[in-house]
């Protein structure tokens, strides 16, 4: 460092860490900051949560899913090294180990302020035969080429996918639209373990009436290999199912093991805590977000693990603001989620029941069957609303919601609801938009809400 | 009236009016409280905001807008007396005049209750010509079923549209999809005055592309007949437009005869004026809702007058919680509402910026362009979205949104951004719901909201 130029380190070149360094970028010019950012892989800023949709085939281009390139990020003033990975930081020397992935060199590199996106890595259980070929994970661009080239290779049309949480759920549209025969095996008692189970329900049903075999309550034990080595088939303690192909949805954990090794508080839930600044709690000069902390609920007042791009990129313009001399918060999150699988809409935001409970909450929980458009409208479609309250003072405290095209984002509603700390009585009055094409003449939140009501009333 | 059985009147049986009996009959039976509803036309119940709908061939069936029957509400008693008007109010005397429609009879009926339910009348101009043959409104079930056989016996091709309000881009999209030559005459410099010009223009703008012809800026003068006395043209001062028929889209008015003869309080929007309870001011045993009352807009902090089937809805369930002897209140709106042209959507709520100025407020007004899904995935559709925000505290004030597919329904999370008063900062950390499927990582509403906080900060 020379004069009064600062270096700012980022290690981690995906959305929490390239959005950071834009943003900084934008605050402060490269004469007072340097910014040098780590990326392990081959690209950075890339959608993760587009790679189901590009191994489906609704993505045609696997840069369709690559906001802006390596070059784009250099020619903006950010000195990103790829296939560059960080193997030690180094917080009392201010200072972190790199590694050229290419050629074997090391070398440390000072920082003045740093930034931690490291990330989630997958959940990947030590079973026998997970490494065989055939197996795929879908985290990287790596992971979701290997995945298309081996469906364009692989001779049968038999995939199991193992887990039936958002990834799992969209994986198992991805290989239906690749013409697969598609075995769920999901480890809960209903698929979607993100909704209550009778919301799950709801999901199990219209999966296997798009001919997706769905096994419950199985937990997978091993993956079975032929003579040549590849997969043959998926065991769990019942039964064998037979695969091609075996996709991994089992979620993800926070990739903190450098934080940890350097000493870092990490939460109950594995993640990096952060202060609102999302600065590295006790640390001044350290920020960190992504996929690699836990986040404020707002609904339950405790920490959560949510690794979701939206909450990345939001922590990175936070950091970004921060460490470019701005001021900017991250207040929480509310739980928010939408996912769908073929054409069946699914959403949840704020606590399910079992949340609820965890939190300490006593509640009421309504659901009701309503439907996207005036019920006279063509195409209005089916959706059910689940919503839950707590009891006494009728604050809302979460909606599920499963239904066809129109019913996901609707629960955006409830989502500013739940910020804005809204009981279910004042959302009975929200002005929402009507108008026949768009909504029945009391929108199904409204009409969930006003069931909310005479359930808090009576409880 | 015998003893302690009290008597119920309701004025008008459409949305607010049987909604208040049905909320009432749910609470008080038919020994405590008796209910008589006195309804001018032959329905009631019914949704005059799917009219454009039936008549666009979307909705097949008049009955389907029926949301029930005469017979269903007599057989959960309420004594709805269909083709009968009430032709005077008498406050003092607490009773009301009506006459059958089809005898003549006349009679007074007492009340210890009183409902004024009597909606809106459409704008029908006093000029030559404008009651001709082949001049049509749609505001009852009556004018759809004549327009409907208008259009199936009428010679001819050309329909002129006179208003490019909500009713008229519906219009004119219905007589669109009839196969019709359509041409929208409209006063005001773009259509959709509910919309800013700017935001107005984008809709005119599509309607070109859809084949409307559209004349902005242009006062009809008067309705040109033929030798047969039907309509042959529209004329404005400037110009005439050839028309085989001519349907008004020109708005509605509170229809307060009634209650301005018996001295009941008129706002300066020209509706009766309630309090919270939507009880008439300063009339302990009057209510009043739908669309005969002013309504007061929380963002402005004045009254206004919203034809709006929600509205009238959420009115008729306070009043009826209210009269039956529960406990509801209205707090206001915040003045949203969505429609469509054909594909495009067209939303608003809060303020544009002749309200905001009008309201006394500064403000600032930004305007981006995004997209319904992330920009890779299939049939990402593009949206405006302008947002107003209040100088210096940063409060939302409005938003306006003209885009296709998924675009209308995002102004909700306006709606009850609104109404929690959220500044737009606080907007920027909302928890909305995001996949790839659904919106890009930063929703079109946070993207807005993100360069009106850089707007108040400069501002």
């Amino acid at each position: 460092m020379s004069g009064t130029r600062e270096r700012l380190v980022i290690i981690g070149g995906d959305a929490t860490g390239m959005s950071a360094a834009s943003q900084a970028r934008r605050l402060r010019k490269p004469e007072e900051l340097e910014i040098v950012a780590f990326e392990r892989g081959d690209f950075a800023s890339y959608s993760a949560c587009g790679i189901p949709y590009w191994v489906g085939g609704d993505v045609e281009d696997r840069d369709d899913l690559i906001a802006r390139t390596p070059r784009e990020h250099r020619e903006r003033g950010i000195d990103l090294r790829t296939r560059t990975e960080v193997r030690r930081l180094d917080v009392p020397g201010k200072r972190v180990l790199a590694r050229d992935l290419a050629s074997g060199e090391e070398y440390w590199t000072d920082y003045d302020k740093l930034v931690i996106a490291t990330g989630a890595r997958p959940i990947r259980p030590p079973l026998p035969g997970i490494d065989a070929p055939g197996v795929h994970g879908v985290q990287t661009l790596g992971d979701g080429q290997a995945l298309i080239d081996a469906l364009r290779r692989t001779e049968g049309r038999r995939a199991v996918v193992v887990g039936a949480g958002y990834i799992g759920v969209e994986m198992a549209e991805a290989l239906i639209r690749r013409g697969y025969e598609v075995t769920a095996v999901n480890r809960g008692k209903e698929p979607m373990s993100t909704l209550d189970p009778d919301m799950g329900r709801l999901v199990h049903d219209a999966m296997t009436g798009m001919g997706i075999e769905m096994v419950n309550d199985a937990e997978v034990t091993k993956v079975l290999t032929g003579d040549d080595g590849r997969v043959r088939a998926v065991a769990t303690d019942d039964a064998e199912y037979p695969a091609d192909i075996v996709v991994l949805g089992l979620g993800v954990r926070p990739e903190t093991t450098l934080a940890e090794e350097a000493g870092l508080p990490i939460g109950e839930n594995g993640g990096l805590l952060t202060d609102l600044a999302m600065r590295v709690r006790g640390h001044e000069d350290i920020w960190a977000g992504g996929d690699c902390v836990e986040v404020l609920d707002l609904v339950s007042g405790r920490e959560r693990h949510i690794a979701l791009g939206t909450h990345a990129n939001k922590h990175g313009q936070v950091i970004g603001s921060n460490v470019g001399g701005g001021y900017a918060t991250f207040p929480g999150v509310v739980g928010t989620a939408v996912s769908k699988v073929c054409d069946l809409e699914i959403a949840r935001t704020g606590l399910r029941e079992k949340e609820a409970r965890a939190a300490g909450l006593q509640y009421v929980a309504v659901t009701i069957e309503s439907t996207s458009r005036a019920g006279y409208y063509p195409n209005a479609a089916p959706m059910t609303v689940k919503m839950l309250a707590e009891r006494r003072t009728g604050k809302l405290l979460g909606v599920q919601i499963v239904g066809r095209e129109g019913a996901g984002k609707r629960v955006d509603v409830a989502a500013v609801a739940l910020t804005a700390r809204m009981t279910v009585e004042q959302m009975t009055a929200l002005d929402l938009g009507y108008a026949p094409p768009f909504s029945p003449v009391w929108d199904p939140v409204l009409v969930a809400a006003r069931k909310a009501v005479t359930a808090v009333r009576a409880g």
